[in-house]
């Protein structure tokens, strides 16, 4: 049984839960939903994310939402085979990786998201970017990056010396950031800017990035 | 080795750290921390938490910061004694728990947490509650309770027909919402009043409660 991700490419949070999927070489099947025609918020979709929002995930009988949710799963499904994101045979470094999944789900994801929606996101929709929204998160932003770039001259990756699911969960929105004005709050900070070379090298990063560019 | 946790009872992410070492009936050691003098973004706090906030856990050598993030630690660690709460031997339950714990840090906290510090904590501070921004969250959070609403009609707990680490997340915010005017909207709808009234009779809730009163 194949399992299927409902989503579109472009999607920031599509990309982190097929990001993980490349990263684990797991097979799976992108099922499109027609996000701009508001899909996910009929019925169909709602059965699968009562907030009508994507991802979700297809497993058999099961049904996931919540892309950390999603990578969270396959980490654990799959932690025999490939990339071990999870550090499941380490208590104390499996409990580095969960402190570094909340600092992007709650630091650095609130201030990011709202320069990408604003910079990339309200052009598309015809609107203008209310630059005061973003002004007010690159501060907040900074900070954020401050900390990584104190975090990352003593280990090479955010939970310690190794690669984890805390890394791959920043994919989807600095690979938006990178292509804004504000890309230099990375590549001035010498240990962040190695982090970010660093993981975005990586095949699973790789096969997303062409999945949002071609999707 | 005592497990310790720096923070204050009071604070609702420290609550959210020792309810879990209550559910699991696992000692700790509660070390205080002077948070209106500041202590937390001085230098001995900040090599704990460079985000310089509460709560952090020392266990032996080890220093870990997010509540979320300690109390998954605590689950996990402790996972063979006491509630089982993140049902480490069943996949697809696992899976359910981590889903309705992004619901509650993605959907339920963004809502009810400017809400309780405008009308907690604003006063506390000498400062008027901003009802605008108490009316904005009160629609969001809302939306999310019907949803939670529905969820509850056909499972006794979020994740399931089993308490787990999703529902005690919901501890320390309910705790203090439930005390604003607007506890009608847990209240007023029956599958979340009722399971809040069971989550909320459990010791653990009590201690943390407990705490937080003679804190
Ligand atoms: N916390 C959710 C957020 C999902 C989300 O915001 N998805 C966006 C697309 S990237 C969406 O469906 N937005 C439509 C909406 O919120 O109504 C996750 O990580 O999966
Ligand atoms: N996401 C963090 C939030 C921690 C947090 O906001 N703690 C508050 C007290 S409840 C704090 O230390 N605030 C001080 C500050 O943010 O400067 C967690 O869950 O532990």
């Amino acid at each position: 049984m194949t399992i299927k991700i409902y989503g579109v490419p472009i999607s920031t949070c599509t990309a982190r839960a097929t990001a993980c999927l490349y990263e684990k070489g797991v097979d799976f099947e992108l099922v499109p939903v027609n996000f701009f025609g508001g899909e996910h918020k009929q019925p169909a979709f709602l059965s699968k994310n009562p907030f009508g929002q994507i991802p979700a995930l297809e497993d058999g009988d099961l049904t996931l939402f919540e892309s950390r949710a999603i990578t969270a799963y396959v980490a654990e499904k799959f932690k025999e085979t490939g990339t071990d994101l999870i550090r499941h045979n380490n208590l104390k470094e499996a409990a580095l990786v969960k402190v570094w999944i909340q600092v992007e789900s709650q630091s650095f994801d609130p201030a990011i998201t709202p320069i990408v929606l604003e910079y990339v996101l309200a052009p598309i929709k015809g609107k203008t970017a209310d630059q005061a929204v973003i002004d007010a998160n690159l501060v907040k932003l900074e900070k954020v990056l401050d900390v990584y770039e104190s975090r990352l001259s003593s280990t090479k990756y955010l939970a310690g010396d190794f690669y984890s699911l805390a890394d791959l969960h920043h994919y989807p929105y600095t690979h938006y950031f990178m292509t804004t004005p504000w890309a230099s709050l990375v590549n001035d900070r010498p240990h962040v800017k190695a982090w970010w070379e660093d993981i975005s090298s990586r095949p699973s990063y790789k096969k997303m990035a062409e999945a949002i560019t071609s999707g």
